[in-house]
């Protein structure tokens, strides 16, 4: 909105919208025919014929979603790691993304290090920056992606599709990521449960730098009948897939992959069962597979270099997910995991 | 992030972003097939064999691109057209948006009052909401959309193409939001420049409610050498054309179309010519069409119900545009536009 003319634009050392995406921005496009090196104001890009353009958008708040003074490198990643994270469950290939910028104030060594931690991510995850929007903001750093895949038409993995006696399968560990956050807030934990320096940021970069786990998505696309990425709490989401599906579903406590390091912060009495499974931030891939496609599940996996468990089964009726415990008891939580909209 | 768990879920009138999304986003989303009732993790959209996507993404934060008290309709409305806007200069029709929202806090009429504003804009423009994001912040009110069209393969319309001899056109008229953002902020300013009730209004109107002319779109895409939209007031962005395409440009100030209102405001010392014509928001398409290829343009707009207006023609050099007054010399402003990037 023009504002009152009098007024001084503020004092920075990068001249303007336009330099800003020349110097900052124009870099993480390069090689992106349809980007037209940021300069016009739209992008294009195009899929293979039969396939469809498959489509998220997620924003990433500072003070909400993110600490305000988290290292500039780590919030461009996980930026575009947590929208990378739901098209790799759906199946679908990262392809490219726009984002849009709410700065509040920045200098050029925090642009650098936003950069090089999206260019980072980039790479790793095999999209690239075509468009975008950048403004001010009296508010937090406020940070939009919305990224794009292909899949064939019709088939993108949907949250609905899981059948009675499907295998239900997760990648990688699960509560690393809230572990890593623990630590952040209370720093005596790592000496606490015995976590040496190298285990601590090892778990304090599952919560930063999360790695969706973009090989699956191939073998998802040929063998899940549903999947989604874990963000809000393995549990969470189990019970939101299979109610999706219209079906139920179990889940051992004890198949849930987890790492060494959250293994000895169990032993310590430093981590719950609970506090793993429901603490979210995992950016892992739930899905479900038919017995007879799950050793073809398995074997995609295997190929792709991506560790997959199988943690349940998907059973009779509509009542969504239970946790079973070791003596198999149902397990029952105060709370299964988040819901961001409330946390600010 | 997850917060503390013993913060206490902020107390709001909708219970959690499900139901957010249940009750006043997905009826947007109702009949796009690709948007799954909005209940799944990614969208899809295809676009016909031989066509490319063509996306932009633009964001509009309270206090600086609309004012915070602003109606709730109109905010809607504009998150829309502003990205519409992009989309029609470049020849592709809206399809399809996402949007990301950042709510610092709400009521349902508030929602309510949003979603008219969107529903409206997505009926008169031709597109539906298939998929978003929405959180909460403890800043401004931030709505980041990105909007999908399409266009024959390679054949989007660039700020790049402009050649020597090219006629400039504009659409609608220019200056109408600029005044209705005065009239804003001095409510004197209609009496003292006659204009009754109803002008203001339909000034006002047009710099809350902007409405790109959607139907030039095929029109540009069979004749023009180069287009964008005017935003940012259109001297400076006349100039970006010019120099995107590395030619130079005269407009005559006086060809430029002035609605009666804007007239009326000139004529009584209320405006300035060069208020119009740097005020920005106004949302038409500048273009440029060869003087072989401009009967055919004019035509097609006429029959589209689009106004276009030949204010200038593509000249030799490199050196950007030029704004012509009465009497044939180069008019000279303190500012050609807005850099909303600063205006914060």
């Amino acid at each position: 909105m023009p504002n009152d003319p009098n007024e001084e634009a503020r004092s920075v050392d990068v001249s303007g919208e336009e330099a800003l995406i020349a110097e900052f921005w124009a870099p993480l496009a390069a090689g992106a025919d349809g980007a037209f090196g940021l300069q016009d104001d739209c992008a294009t890009f195009s899929v293979p014929a039969g396939e469809e353009v498959v489509v998220t958008t997620d924003a990433l708040i500072a003070g909400v979603h993110f600490f305000p003074h988290d290292d500039a490198a780590d919030i461009g990643w996980k930026a575009l790691a947590v929208n990378v994270s739901d098209l790799v469950a759906k199946g679908a290939d990262p392809l490219a993304y726009v984002m849009n910028v709410a700065l509040p104030r920045f200098d050029r060594s925090w642009l650098e290090g936003f950069t090089s931690g999206l260019r980072s991510a980039q790479e790793a995850f095999g999209c690239r920056l075509i468009g975008g929007d950048t403004d001010r903001t009296p508010g937090p750093l406020t940070v939009s992606i919305t990224a794009f895949g292909a899949v064939p038409a019709g088939r993108m993995v949907r949250r609905v599709g899981a059948k009675r006696g499907d295998y239900v399968y997760v990648t990688g560990s699960i509560g690393d990521a809230a572990l890593g956050l623990a630590l952040r807030r209370d720093p005596s934990l790592g000496p606490r449960a015995g976590l040496d320096d190298d285990v601590v940021r090892y778990l304090a970069g599952r919560f930063s730098r999360p790695r969706p786990p973009v090989a699956i998505a191939p073998g998802l696309l040929a063998t899940a009948s549903a999947a989604m990425d874990v963000s809000d709490g393995l549990v969470k989401d189990f019970d939101r897939l299979c109610r999706a599906s219209g079906v139920a579903g179990r889940m051992e406590a004890g198949l849930v992959p987890l790492s060494v390091p959250a293994q000895a912060a169990l032993a310590a009495g430093c981590a719950t069962i609970e506090g793993l499974l429901t603490g979210g931030e995992d950016y892992e891939v739930l899905a479900t597979v038919a017995p007879d496609a799950a050793a073809g599940f398995e074997m995609r996996a295997r190929s792709a270099g991506v560790c997959v468990t199988r943690i349940g089964v998907v059973t009779e009726g509509s009542a969504g997910a239970a946790v079973i415990g070791a003596t198999g008891e149902a397990l029952s939580f105060t709370k299964t995991g988040w819901d961001h909209f409330f946390q600010v």
